[in-house]
């Protein structure tokens, strides 16, 4: 298929196409074009920036009901989309439909969930202390605080989800949640499918009387786009889903900038997954198995993909493992990119000493199709070789066998930031090596026992994040209600008369939220 | 006076003197030696940051109750040094008695705050989604999240505040409390005053059963010790108030570690205070009384000292105004390099095209003592010498003069980043100015009506911060009970089983924190 005209940047409430420049995007499974789009110019990307920052002022001052009317439009028109956006994403992203219809799912459940959050509205930390005029030897003022918005955010869709972290993905839809203005640089390899969401934001933007310039999406090449925005002095904060090395360029800028901001880069990371004995022993099959689907769901294009597995040397089960590898089956790669990096990445594992190819999946043929490898080494490698640790992105592993309880606690100690650790363990296992969990939580966003992490949950507890290099904000995560906080800062109000106050900070607590009242969480009236 | 021994690093339960070069502190009040001390070698700082890292691994998993024991135990070790605390600290400050004892008070308090958060427990966000594994299409696993230290935390000492914002000042008491172990770089003008409170910590440690390494206090050279301690792979955090230079080149050098970490520099603002026309009518006495008072408090030496005030030109407030400051007193300052400072930013400001000095206050005489002086400029000056808007620290203020109520608000549209920003005003005039306050709040941490910013109440709605170059981290405050998110991080656990998770995130709410189950708050068991 091939979207008829030309992709226009979308600033605001309009429609641009200055630019002189077309990029195009393929089909990864047949190398069609699908799509071409104009690359931004300067004065477009400063002109939505800019658009961005005048529209902060009004949206920032809409309330928690408004913003989540325009969320909650958000998905509608998502799904009023219909079935173009199904059969465009796929074209464009070579994932299976069933995959986007669910993952179109999960993009509007997350504006829902940020909806509701809006609309409960005790997300913002409203603290109120009350004056004591009597208190010596000074009298005591009364100081109110609550979170605010930072004001324009940059977001940077991401290859892999290209709907749940992409235009309308989770960076989004928190930053618009705060009540900050959103500028989407798109990434080049779905251009279709976020022109088409582009457009349903803008429409629910009208139709709920959001200000022109809440949303804006432009295109273009990565590091040129991404630099002019994320150097643009009005942007206060940047969202981003990626590689370690676009992440880490962004953050570079970000904090070399006069005013230095935030960046939240979710980086990936190689999710290590330990078995321990017992579990080994009573359950090899069925670790053997799920671990083998985990590695190779999606063609392995998760940030959560398990990336090593280390247990204690085991014949029976390496042998498990490699027979339920074996059977797994490999697919077509988001983009001609990543499929050429894969098989990079795969050949450098293959070519460092020590490294054994212990099973090759299933490939159904064709363009940039992956097949699935599992490697294996023995864990003095990793210490001669510390980029085996790294992530390969795609349907592969690395089995990492331990020589000793003590070998398997060194592994641990040694790794670097992740997004998540697993562990599979009867409660005997468990309990003896609490040391284990002890320093893996040190190490990860999220802990798993007897699980799989791909599938992140999108809910009020999630922590997607981690300590560097997996993200560049280990405070921060970019999944869950949580996923908010990264685009606010806290202001306090001294002796303000009430009627100024905002109304979450009002002595009648209108709204009816929970409040830190002196010290103790409240929802009573003052 | 002057302290017999020469003062050593204090690393853990240890006492360390393998330097071979001292330093010295003097009173700035008549430049006696007041004590000498060691500069801590390299392998001194790498035994104290090494032994806080050993330390964190015991610490983190003590409980919020003996956590609170061990705080409280150093508040009770600080009053236990009696007033032998108070005479060193003025020797080595030049600050008078009274205002060191309210300070002690100030910072046994803070200490106490932090126990009582810690005893309460609810500060760090418990989150639970239980299972729902009937869910469809897929289970809903249990996810459990909670706030963790983030590691051993550099805290740099402030000159001005020797006991509230240096050795055991908000910054150590914040980190300790979120479970971090800490080493302080004392400030070379109060060696003493630090090393008393550091054998205060010490003690503390030791009579609570707190881990050898939990606190470690260094002295040297400023740059060349805080270097040695930002750039350390095992810190993770650093927290420091003081000037703009040394607060960046800090930040500067902690994102560019291999593994960049937090920075949490207060680098003190100008705090813009703005007079409304009927306050400026009705109110004017009150406000220049209240106004000079605030400049000259302390000497000026608060990060929260005014250093602008905006008003609409008042030939009749201003006359007051030169009146009142006028009787201002000066007095000595912290430090001879302070006070060399002053002179010089007073000079420059003298020497700017357009700068009318106003007024200067009286000073007792004698060394390091600071004139109190009050320059005026009209508005246009500020956009041909932005510098006129930079802080200047000691007891001095720009009177800027407005054309208009639109010139009013081009100057706070024009604002940097600033720690406070006050308004005087009627109800009348709050409610023509709302636009004003509506600038100002995205400028600034703290917004205070009808009041001054010096005097920053330590309490859980606090936020002492503001956006760059306020600080280096707008999304934190470094005063009040939320200062303990600087130092922590979230982590999630998926199914972990009941015995295993820490004891805030088990089902019986042992704790009986308030915790937010499937979205809403509660403390009831699950």
């Amino acid at each position: 298929m091939m979207v008829g005209e030309q992709i226009k940047q979308i600033i605001g409430f309009e429609a641009s196409d200055d630019g002189s420049e077309l990029m195009t995007s393929h089909n990864p499974a047949n190398d069609d074009k699908v799509a071409e789009f104009f690359i931004a110019t300067t004065a477009e990307v400063d002109k939505a920036v800019e658009k961005a920052a005048a529209a902060f002022q009004l949206y920032r001052k809409k309330s928690g009901t408004e913003k989540a009317g325009f969320l909650e439009a958000i998905a509608d028109e998502i799904m009023a989309i219909g079935e173009e956006l199904v059969t465009v994403c796929c074209a464009e992203s070579g994932l299976p439909q069933g995959r986007i219809a669910g993952e179109r799912g999960r993009t509007t459940g997350q504006l829902k969930l940020f909806a509701d959050l809006l609309k409960e509205g005790s997300w913002l930390d409203a603290r109120i202390e009350t004056a004591n005029p009597d208190r010596v030897p000074l009298p005591k003022p009364d100081i109110r605080s609550m979170q605010i918005p930072l004001g324009p955010v940059v977001v940077f869709g991401a290859s892999n989800f290209p709907l749940a972290f992409s235009v309308a993905g989770g960076d989004t839809a928190s930053a618009l949640a705060a009540g900050c203005s959103v500028v989407v640089k798109a990434h080049p390899a779905h251009p279709a499918t976020s022109w088409l969401i582009g457009k349903a934001i803008q429409k629910a933007a009208r139709s709920t009387g959001m200000p022109d310039g809440v949303f804006s999406l432009l295109f273009g090449d990565g590091p040129v786009l991404g630099a002019q925005l994320v150097k643009h002095p009005e942007v206060k904060a940047v969202g981003f889903t990626g590689s370690f090395g676009a992440g880490k360029a962004i953050y570079d800028l970000a904090v070399r900038r006069d005013v230095p901001i935030p960046v939240y880069a979710e980086m990936g990371s190689t999710n290590p997954v330990f078995i321990l004995p017992q579990a080994l022993q009573n359950h090899g099959d069925a670790i053997a198995k799920g671990f083998s689907g985990s590695v190779t769901l999606g063609v392995g294009q998760f940030c959560t993909n398990p990336g090593m597995l280390i247990y204690e040397t085991s014949e029976v089960f390496t042998a498990k493992l490699e027979g339920e590898f074996k059977q797994t089956l490999g697919g077509v790669m988001l983009t001609t990119h990543i499929y050429q990096s894969y098989n990079t990445g795969i050949d450098r594992h293959a070519n460092t000493a020590g490294v054994l190819e212990l099973a090759k999946g299933n490939t159904p043929g064709g363009l940039n199709t992956a097949m699935p490898t599992l490697f294996k080494i023995k864990s003095d490698a990793l210490k001669t070789h510390p980029d085996l640790s790294e992530e390969v992105f795609g349907p592969t592993s690395m089995v990492v066998e331990a020589t000793s309880r003590r070998d398997m606690l060194e592994i641990a100690r040694n790794l670097t930031g992740h997004l998540t650790a697993t562990v599979h363990g009867t409660d005997s296992d468990l309990a003896d090596y609490k040391d284990l969990l002890d320093i893996l939580e040190q190490k990860v966003g999220r802990l798993l026992i007897n699980g799989f992490p791909t599938g992140v949950e999108v809910c009020s507890a999630m922590v997607h994040g981690g300590p560097f290099p997996a993200t560049t904000d280990s405070r921060s995560t970019s999944v869950g209600t949580a996923a908010i906080n990264r685009f606010t800062r806290p202001v306090c109000y001294q002796n303000m008369p009430q009627d100024l106050l905002p109304d979450e900070l009002k002595n009648n607590n209108v709204l009816g939220i929970w409040r830190l009242v002196n010290g103790s969480l409240s929802k009573e009236e003052i």
